[in-house]
């Protein structure tokens, strides 16, 4: 199974080899959570299923911080540099991570991504991840926050069913919510009842990219986490 | 990177390391095509995101099947036996396949989980793989046929971003579509058009789990499969 991506257990991968990998990929996590700290750029891991709206919240993001706020943004995907393009037009400097036929982002690829983007002069990285809501959660990039993006498309017990992905959430971004009239099967209660099982601090913004419900809320929560972090970061120097 | 899954490749895992995983999952997959075949049972592999409504598309299937066809399922999953409960009361018996961590089913998991079901006396076995548009890709079960679950809600640029998966898959599935009437900004001719650019030999059902919509035809391509599939070992014994 995928032990290097810390998701399985095989008897054919070593342990070494395993514990090589995630032990590398910490020291490279830290290395860019320096960077980021000295250069006070809350870092934000945006995480989630391919089609849950990662990208549609990004732009949504762009258009309440225009003026307001300094963006840049790095996206991870197989292929195609779609989501990069999406987030240039939308004002944000971005840079695309095609990963081949690799499920998550790491240290390293970010790290790698920082030197063609202007991230230093911007008040908010975004990293949104490849679209999987199993690997990328195990990857330590070095951000100061996780977000989660789950449609509300996407059934009610993705929350159990994908306890590892919520489990690492500082907050959960519920999208598409303007689809809710036309979905009477799903119990946005149910939902909200699994994220309360598996997030360690339950907290969830409901958003949507089309009517901009909740965008206020959420660009409030990045404020909020922005300043808590600057003023760590100063307490530390 | 992951590259145990066959997504990415990282300097840290030895080339050997990786050879014996996917040749060990070979042979696990041989195994089961063998059982799969001498018992005229087709097996398909139906993977896609989570959320896609692969589980639906599987009740409306025992549905649209019932006092026709024998089915039976697994349902690949991190946690809970939720989908394998949801098919077992859609009269599908069925067995869940926990994964804890891990991202994918492979052919030595596939290979336990027949052995408290009773497949042999069934016409189809659906193996319901987890929830990822990436790494169950790579590993072979054992199936006849490989699906994918592809939602309108999930966009239009998937394939082209998914190339991976839609490569290996012998149909798609194109669900959700009663939604398609709240998705104004959603153009199926592009979907349509990123599968015709990815899957080898391009075929597309549009399907909704809840209209019954394209139920007939999915069914029908199922049945196709299987008297293949039962024709071509009758030569080979």
């Amino acid at each position: 199974m995928c032990e290097t991506c810390g998701c399985g257990d095989s008897d054919l991968v070593p342990v070494e080899v395993h514990e090589a990998i995630l032990s590398e990929n910490e020291r490279g996590a830290r290395h860019n959570r320096e960077h980021f700290n000295e250069a006070r750029v809350l870092a934000v891991n945006l995480m989630g299923s391919p089609g849950s709206g990662k990208t549609a919240v990004l732009e949504a993001t762009a258009r309440a911080l225009a003026g307001k706020r300094r963006l840049s943004a790095m996206s991870g995907d197989l292929a195609t540099d779609n989501d990069a393009n999406r987030l240039e037009a939308a004002g944000i400097p971005s840079r695309s991570i095609t990963t081949g036929s690799a499920c998550h982002l790491d240290a390293k690829l970010v790290h790698e991504g920082l030197h063609d983007l202007p991230w230093r002069e911007t008040d908010l990285l975004f990293i949104e991840n490849v679209g999987n809501l199993v690997c990328p959660a195990v990857y330590d990039l070095g951000q100061a926050v996780n977000v989660v993006a789950l449609s509300v498309t996407e059934g009610e017990d993705k929350p159990l069913k994908y306890p590892v992905m919520f489990r690492t959430a500082d907050l959960v971004l519920l999208t598409k919510v303007d689809l809710l009239p036309h979905l009477p099967q799903i119990d946005v209660a149910a939902i909200e009842d699994g994220l309360a099982r598996t997030m360690p601090d339950p907290a969830v913004i409901h958003v949507s990219a089309i009517t901009g419900e909740g965008i206020d809320r959420w660009v409030g929560w990045l404020e909020e986490k922005r300043v808590v972090a600057r003023s760590e970061v100063a307490a530390r120097v």
